[in-house]
């Protein structure tokens, strides 16, 4: 019932998604618009409805630019950014999310704006893995399928999040063959081929598991390229030589395998955020170079 | 810098897990706060140093139950619970997330708000599955630990979310041994069994493949349940006898195999995450029955 009122002179913005309609009004010079939360229900209402009547307004648009870095510290980006805007007709903000970092450059100016974000991609280059609404793993889909190349993950403590998030671009199919979630060590001697001498030496968060389990699901799935991931994502299971964050990344390839440690701070959400965003800039970094 | 400035009056609330402090302030009998935005800052600021300061200005709080659903619609739960809270001290407001369904009852009487939750409780099941912040896959994990019984997990449209959701839960790995993301139909052969005559007679997405899957997953992970979804998670991919959003879910145990048929709305985010949310419910039922 609630939905069906409107303020007076207001006009209802349909909502193709749900069944809250949105609300536009336009009173004393000011538009007013609201829309609802949920953003499978908000963003194509603001790209469609709402978008239409603020074009139809006039005015300057705001231009934006959004650069996305992972693998890298708020501190580090804006460190490299520097003096980029100062002066400029160009304004800068940087979003720390768990595991990236957006750069959003604005300007009623479309030249000013190329240029500052030109430049701006020259100082965070090497960090800068896309722009706009690009994920890190729909960039590492791409460079695959560029390649005609494929994937598959070995995955312990992220427990399947890198899978998850391939997976979450339309298409990966043709590069991603699928994964193992090797949680217990059981699953990393059967699945993944981890000789148990191996995990008896080195424990299964070391350079040596981690390689061993990139070399097995490359082995296991028959893909060009294998990502494996073991650590410790807390809040147990640390020690003073492992404390909790510390995760061991091993990339498998053509040309043989390697290791990458990494010490995450935060909690295990963040960690598991964090190491499978890792695991697939190391990639990125890889296929790029 | 601007974060060392405050309103005039205002004190500054310790930040633990970040560099922008909260804000508090009393004028005129009127409380303000403000807290930085991250969930992992937010929540622990409301929690401690903002808990602390609202106990302390008295008054009478109130109490509030929320009760979770998952796997079922929000007009499924709202008929349900019918004229529960009519002429009562205790309001009720649903939630529709993704793939859940929240009832958030309060009241400042807690004798009531009991009586009213038992009573939502009873009308609700077997629909809810856990309240507060408890989460699905913490339900399903404490369930098989209270049984001493293991889970695997073999995932194709939901490409490892299963795993990850289990994995979010600290301890997991004492009842979750791993699973395979089988992506491709190479991978759901080769590490999971299924006989390619089983795919080229029935496809992919099958009740057929999806037990084969859970049967296959259960064998080499050697666990006493497995957990299997098959399915068109879209944009493309979908035909008029199989659409887009049609997943089948198989579930392996000691007594057998069997599966389900699902067909969700939404895009491909909401097919996945509808999917993942699905296959813990129904190991949820079976554990619980």
């Amino acid at each position: 019932m609630r939905q069906a009122f409107l303020p007076e002179g207001a006009e209802a913005l349909d909502n193709p998604y749900g069944t809250a309609p949105g609300i536009w009004l336009v009173r004393g010079g000011v538009a007013f618009a609201a829309l609802p939360g949920p953003p499978r229900e908000f963003t194509p209402m603001l790209e469609g409805p709402l978008r239409t009547r603020l074009s139809a307004l006039g005015g300057t648009p705001l231009h934006t630019v959004v650069l996305r870095a992972a693998a890298v510290a708020e501190s580090v980006v804006e460190g490299l950014l520097g003096d980029l805007v100062r002066d400029s007709l160009v304004t800068a903000a940087t979003y720390a999310k768990t595991d990236e970092v957006h750069v959003r450059l604005a300007s009623k100016d479309p030249e000013a704006l190329r240029a500052t974000a030109d430049e701006a991609r020259r100082r965070l280059s090497p960090h800068v893995y896309g722009s706009g609404r690009e994920t890190l793993a729909e960039t590492v889909v791409s460079a695959l399928r560029g390649r005609r190349q494929t994937l598959a993950t070995a995955e312990s403590c992220t427990g399947g999040l890198i899978g998850a998030r391939l997976t979450d671009v339309p298409g990966a199919s043709e590069a991603f063959l699928g994964g193992i979630v090797a949680y217990s060590n059981g699953a990393k001697q059967a699945l993944l081929g981890v000789p148990s001498e191996l995990l008896a030496q080195h424990g299964a968060v070391s350079a040596e598991c981690a390689e061993a389990m990139a070399v097995g699901a490359r082995k296991s799935l028959g893909s060009d390229w294998a990502l494996s991931v073991t650590g410790i994502a807390g809040p147990g299971g640390g020690s003073d030589e492992k404390p909790v964050g510390l995760v061991w990344h091993g990339l498998a390839g053509p040309d043989g395998a390697s290791s990458h440690k990494a010490v995450f701070g935060g909690g295990r959400d963040q960690v598991r955020a964090r190491a499978s965003a890792l695991a697939l800039e190391l990639l990125r970094r890889k296929l790029g170079g």
